[in-house]
């Protein structure tokens, strides 16, 4: 079976991690002997945009829609370009286009990763994030300047979209612990939320088998901290899963471990996974980013490919290697990006 | 000197914690001397919402006015009426008409209580939430209905309220360590967000004696868990304020010991004192709800009145009651309510 990926490394760390889950994407392919990657690289970027006055040639989708997966590094250098420019044009906009309308983002405590809140936590929470409406709405402006500047920012939501990632963590429930969490802010945001909880009442109605509880996202991001055990899958707005992703990475250990995959559904255009870590612009260049994030990145990729076996042994060889205390700094340990990637190889070849 | 205090214990354990927090107020006021409060009872709640059809009186709004403070419990008990009619009928109303624009709440580890983050971390964060616009305006609705509806949900944030709440935090940054972050979303969410980021480096320059740096929710988020030391003033808007103060309750050790103020800056209304918490109407009665929450709000208060020495003694009595281990179950005691509230006066009383 040949896998066609469109690689996109992107800014910053993006360019030293991808290369490594790379490397560990063929000694998988290797392993399962009936597997290849062929990868194509696309060196859309920042540094790009300095060139050629935008982030990705105006066909540069095209070039994507082929592919069988689309593997992201990080995108994003403000010294470089604005990050409204470098993210709209690029992240968001393949997000967007391309009808990823799903996030799904893992907050489980590894084995060999120490969790800030103490050791063992033992939660295994996955995230199902909206991707394209909600808060992150292009719509809004401006009336007035000076003193008397209003700006207006519309938050949109569709029966459509909600419905459709409700539905989406619903069965994703029924695969594992089979209840659902909603993240809402209904008591103070009066118009989409109650929307969204109508919404959630009536998917939760189809599935009766479901566990399910609502809770306002202040208190749902307290709960991250105070009783992580207690959640399966959480399923939140654009803005809300975004907010209850970053606070996952942190209860894992690291925002530098955290995967993420972009859902397109229907089918007609690949999906795109990438780590939730930024390209952290003041640490690239050191060989010190943590390569876990892109390499876990990469078993959620397996894991849509259908190749859910082979995500399986990834996921353990890594936490062989976080045991065995082969770790970036960010978590404790002196190693190299390198050193950690060829750790995992080492255990993923002894499995 | 006599302080007029408006009460409204509300619903839920408000009913139990505001009587002790006043039995302590009334202890301060003798240790004083010179100090006197007088309280005016409000029952304005859902059960008054379930006799009369509304949750205060058409003119009662009118019987706050001239008090020197509000003093709230918690509101809302969905068993009763829906949250937003109770919310938006008692709190968020006394909020909004009474301008109360700025919303401050401490993220403070208090001696004596364990940080799920473990202990020693001696964070000391102010976060200042807008209380007034933003994310929580009333302006939306819908289009369509059945599987075409469209929900839209404005936020306005005007030039004259952001600029307000971030010169707030500046000026509260000049008395602490003069360091202010900015929670932003400028990345994502297009038209409020690089609005916000505008006023803040504005009102920055005006304040070149305090460090600034801004930070997206998300990471913001995480950095509570990963590195609060390293905060200050958080400066944010009404949602984000809401979620990084829940945030702050849970890495302080409970929700059931944050307080906070609504501050009205014009001199024309009381300002409101409340805890972060909520009723828990299920665990009221059992005489098991955390008072410190609502005894450190009364703190807050004291310090708003003038009464900053009465303030520090009283944190100091908190301090000492948790540290001999007088505590209610939610901080790993298993002291009842009002065991813990003599053990602050006794404590008081000792200083
Ligand atoms: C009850 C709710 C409307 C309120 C808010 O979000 O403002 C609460 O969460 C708070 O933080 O005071
Ligand atoms: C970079 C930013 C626009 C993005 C988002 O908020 O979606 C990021 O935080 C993420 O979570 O992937």
């Amino acid at each position: 079976k040949q896998i066609e990926l469109a690689v996109i490394a992107g800014d910053g760390i993006g360019k030293e991690v991808v290369p490594e889950a790379l490397r560990v994407l063929d000694v998988v392919a290797e392993i399962h002997g009936g597997l290849k990657f062929s990868s194509t690289y696309h060196p859309w970027s920042s540094e790009y945009y300095v060139q050629h006055g935008e982030m990705m040639p105006k066909d540069g989708l095209s070039h994507l829609t082929q592919s069988d997966a689309i593997f992201l590094g990080a995108v994003g250098d403000s010294s470089l370009v604005a990050d409204h420019i470098s993210l709209g044009g690029l992240l968001l906009k393949i997000r967007r286009e391309f009808e990823q309308v799903i996030n799904i983002r893992p907050a489980k405590q590894l084995k060999g990763i120490v969790s800030p809140l103490g050791n063992p936590q033992n939660f295994d929470i996955m995230i199902v994030r909206e991707n394209s409406e909600g808060e992150y709405s292009s719509i809004g402006g401006r009336v007035h300047s000076g003193e008397d500047e209003i700006v207006i920012q519309n938050a949109v939501f569709t029966k459509k979209g909600v419905s459709r990632v409700i539905n989406y963590a619903f069965e994703l429930a029924q695969k594992r612990s089979s209840h659902v969490t909603s993240a809402t802010k209904s008591n103070g945001i009066v118009h989409s939320m109650p929307f969204w909880d109508e919404v959630f009442k009536e998917v939760a109605g189809n599935h009766g088998d479901v566990q399910t509880n609502s809770e306002h996202i202040d208190a749902l991001s307290a709960f991250f901290i105070t009783k992580p055990q207690t959640l399966d899958v959480v399923v939140a707005s654009n803005l809300f899963g975004d907010i209850l992703s970053d606070i996952g990475a942190a209860i894992m250990g690291s925002i530098g471990i955290a995967p993420s995959g972009n859902i397109n559904l229907n089918g007609k255009y690949p999906s795109m996974f990438e780590p939730v870590h930024g390209s952290a612009p003041d640490i690239f260049g050191k060989g010190i980013a943590n390569p876990v994030g892109q390499i876990w990145t990469a078993k959620m990729m397996l894991d849509h490919l259908g190749e859910h076996e082979m995500g399986r042994i990834l996921l353990g060889a890594i936490e062989e290697s976080m045991q065995s205390g082969i770790k970036t700094t960010d978590i404790g340990g002196n190693s190299s990006t390198s050193e950690v990637t060829d750790e995992i190889i080492h255990k993923l070849r002894n499995k």
